[in-house]
């Protein structure tokens, strides 16, 4: 058994999310590694005292400074609007603290390299929230691949889709503006398709990609009177290179009539295929050519032991996990990097070249050209 | 905010999983309901004293009736092997404590009917452990269903199907057994089922069924060399009539190749139709009769804030339950009903209905004849 | 190259299905066996003249024993309402003439007993109607069962569910009276689901059922003002098993909001599953236990060379054949049948069978007692 | 009643496709338009006079001039290899004689130009042979999209996938090389994925694409031993942009193992969503986003009277077409065409806008850029 002392920065959503997953982690887990809740940060005075008393930390403050310079603190959870991302991972590198932060690393591939060079300098480990990443059945659709049983990736097809914000009359919202958020779908949700995108087959070269918004203008949440503008792309679709030289292509549409969290992907190989979609998060759809050729078919195949961690959910197959699961498995494995000092496949230079082709899209977009990604040392 | 002080008695999977539900209540649901972790026993005394430590259980005990009796305990929860469940409500019962169980209520419609009687004369809250009821969407079902919106119920088709024990080499166990379960998949398996149909149709009231074993024997778990019989059902077929005259037919087979969850039904109306199954337990299929002629078709409906509980969890549709989650949802109602003193739907009265119909079904695969169900008041 | 002589009697539906099929049957096989049009009968002087001229019939008549008793005539196509199909067939037999008969084949189990003992006698090729078992996927399926692969069946579960009926509105028909049809859903549909049973998996020996009338009387087609009686079953359900031992249960509700023609089934076998309806007539689901343990799945097969006869319309896989096609392969085996001299599988014994199991069911329902098949020599 | 007399080049799969067609036009809409079997055009002499008497063609010959020039010809039906599909065209404009096309128009986009100038001065009707587009889904489909109920379009995504060559020991073909066909997965598969997305939403202005050859070489089929270089694309991606301002993709791959005539679309609209695949032709995914908040989801609609002309064929939903029936209705609009002297919208003009893309995109994949469509008057 290993402690982790854990110290975090964000009382929302994700603060949630990520302590109720903490908490979870011995109970699917075992005792291997055990998170003890050390510190929590927010702003707002209320709420950090609050989220102490309701989750048990043993402390609480309003300066998040306090948390990544606590002696008492190993890892260093960065739950907060996307903004304050890279200057607190710097800081707690600085202290030589352990880092899981939330996606996307930085507002821009710049901010993200900066970023990266400065951790692995400070040899600290980290780690990126990408939560999708960790549903078993991509660690099993990851294993597949590399197997070679399905011959080599020709052609990734991608999306991200979804339709919260499919009617006009929904408020505006700061996600919506280019100073608060550089891309609108295109980093909210294709950031995801990208990461599965580059953890299953490898990384991106150039990019050719297109944006569009849709609703212009949005009424003003303060004074629904009044309209503000929608500054970033409610859809954005582009084509890719792999350096392996596979093709692909990704579609992202915040206002995707009737697609709830269509995450997902067809993946064309030269013996095989396989296909997963998030609105079904447990099953995944596999294809051999292999296969007698009078049953050659796309095979339905559930969640099931032996698939990345599901077995110490349960014991038989198709059960079902659901999205806090996915987190759970995510902090587990971050707390045994920690306790382990091994670096993380979905670290922070992994989250940099996500960032990379955000930023390739963007420009590939403004200038009608295709963008190549430099390689960062 | 009203403390409910809980005593289980039980360590084993659904020890666990009652647990933790229970830690995960006020973290989905607010400080409505807190759940307060007072006793747990079990007869092994390293599991109990493990268990209490581990999920922060005040006190442990090798003995059940320290729980049942303890007068700091307001809910007894009652996670052990069938042959205990009614033997300890009745003591519970006695002790004016509320009781949870977990399903099935008896070894014997008999045995059901008299804890029935005994709790509903003692004036305590009762609730079962039949966790899928607790899928936000069937409460959305039987809302649509009550609503009439879909016209009658005419047909109900049901299945759990299963395939863990589909290797005749697999290790014979306990349920197997007569004297232990008295029936096999139609226990173990269609009660899910035969739970489901009556808590969205209504009462059955009449049953003719068959039963078959497939795998005759299996080997000895404590020495593989020997075979033991396997004395109940794997599969079983009954057709029945509800009180209110719609007809119906429920099929379970614990060696069903290809069925991993497959609890599920096919609800037909006079206005349209419900499909739902298990192993897809964040969609349902609906079809409306009075949808435009040309656009008439099954709909697959992703679960979304509007069904039962389900925003509690998410903000927006599809994100995804899991099996873990069911069971926060069941413990946050017998909390709830517990601390408004009222009683809940799936309650023993609801549970002993279930074993009615088991017993039913296993005289009518005896008797070769249809088996009337009478109405125990 | 061998010419069979095609007398036809009926210029319905039916008839106009079966003469396109005749006139496509080289199209897609070549010349082995060539029909000619010979004589159609109609009581319509209009509509046998009519006919006659539009595809091609040498001669045409209004009474159909000119059809029976013509010297160019060698097969005798019987495509005339139920109530015809026995008298018409034992008067061909008489003649020494081969007969294509369009389910069901009697009006009841002992008329068809007895005209298949007369076309026995006669030593005529006999062949049903049953165009759903002429999908080149249910030759596949059987193909499939018979081979072990998949183990030894131990369920099946069959249905045909349309809505075609669904709006109380819609007029009374014909169908629905009893002098006029015995049964309902259980004949006009089930039948099919009973002949797909006992095609696939063998015959059936004894039955259990129950069937009910949804909605009560329907308006006059004659008088939309006047209701007449709706008398025989809208909605039928039945368990049976079969001679070996598996067991099964059938379906079917000729209001079924939703369904088109969902005629299918889910075969459970001790080492596999196989999974079809008619609605996704090109494809079947196929499950093999066999299969990687982390890559078990049902798979989705689409329609292929190696699937029947299905190579003989196209190269490749899942360009997809329709109702009409069906056909059309009957009327070739039909063809080749009669030049071979050769006994069809699905001739007047088969339908026979199902006419037994029709009629068993009625039993069954009036008695509410499992009845026995008897097995005719 | 009208006779078209018809004139046939061509005696290989699509001759007899055609024929087959012509000749079930009056068993499914009547005695309207009667085409009338002429001539048919061979190279072949054999086959031309095979074909003539087994399908009923007054004459026969080897000299297609023969049949653009017959004075009692007044529909030529052109159903030869791609290179000769323009000089004959245009010389049966000269004639004045309608013409039916197969696909693609031409060998290049300046020739289909040159082609549609020549046939639209002679003013006869054209027509081409995108079967696809015929299918009764597609009519709903493309008046679904006009009626504005589902909003506008703002996504476009297609492909068309399959696995014919997955195997790199088949054998070369003639489609393979470039002198022979410009193009590979581009004009063979995705030009049918450009006619519907140009059927459905409107013309394409403006591309972005890249190809690739995953197999390099393939057997010789005159002789295995020696290798053929395979010199286009095996696969292509390309974005585009609508004139409307609407955007999108598609995608082809004809080594796409798993995908058997996977010719598809998602369409997402402002309120709305249209999914189809014709894997399954008989059915298409609607999603309206006006439903009841509780009750969205995509709608699986089976082929239905009231689509397009399925009414014809069934009077029953689902019954289901296959690849042939779509031909059968294509004869028939095109027939009606000539004999009503009306233009049909899937004409030569619609033709040559298919062609433009497709060389649009090969421009922009040898360019790597951007590449305007200009439009032709």
């Amino acid at each position: 058994m290993k402690k982790i002392r854990v110290g975090i920065i964000g009382t929302g959503f994700m603060g949630r999310t990520h302590t109720t997953a903490y908490k979870n982690v011995t109970n699917i887990f075992g005792d291997e590694v055990v998170p003890e809740l050390v510190i929590v940060a927010d702003v707002v005075e209320g709420a950090a005292k609050a989220f102490a008393e309701k989750y048990g930390y043993k402390r609480w403050t309003t300066d998040w400074k306090k948390v990544v310079s606590d002696p008492e603190v190993d890892l260093v959870d960065i739950s907060v609007p996307n903004v304050y991302h890279c200057p607190i991972a710097i800081e707690a590198a600085k202290n030589k603290k352990d880092i899981l932060c939330e996606k996307p690393l930085a507002m821009s591939a710049d901010e993200a390299i900066e970023a990266t060079h400065i951790v692995e300098e400070a040899g600290v480990i980290t780690a990126m929230g990408f939560n999708y990443l960790r549903n078993p059945i991509q660690s099993y659709v990851k294993e597949l691949i590399a197997s070679g049983k399905l011959g080599r990736v020709v052609n990734f097809r991608g999306m991200f889709d979804q339709d919260f914000n499919n009617d006009p009359e929904q408020m505006h919202e700061w996600r919506m503006l280019k100073k608060e958020s550089a891309s609108g779908a295109l980093g909210d949700l294709a950031s995801h398709t990208i990461s599965l995108s580059q953890y299953l087959v490898g990384d991106i070269s150039e990019v050719c990609g297109m944006t569009q918004i849709i609703v212009h203008e949005r009424p003003d949440p303060k004074d629904p009177s009044k309209m503000l503008p929608v500054e970033n792309d409610d859809l954005v679709q582009f084509l890719f290179t792999y350096e392996n030289g596979a093709m692909g292509a990704i579609f992202s549409n915040r206002l995707a009539s009737g697609r709830k969290v269509a995450l997902g992907y067809e993946i064309q190989m030269t013996n095989g295929c396989i296909v997963y979609n998030q609105e079904r998060q447990n099953e995944v759809q596999i294809y051999h050519h292999d296969d007698d050729k009078r049953e050659r078919g796309f095979k339905t195949v559930l969640i099931a032991p032996g698939h990345g961690d599901y077995g110490k959910f349960y014991g038989g197959a198709g059960i079902g996990l659901g999205y806090a699961d996915q987190k759970t498995i995510e902090e587990y494995h971050v707390l045994k990097h920690v306790a382990e000092r091994k670096p993380s496949e979905i670290n922070f230079r992994f989250g940099m070249k996500v960032m990379q082709v955000i930023d390739a899209v963007l420009e590939s977009a403004a200038t009608h050209k295709w963008v190549s990604i430099e390689k960062v040392k």
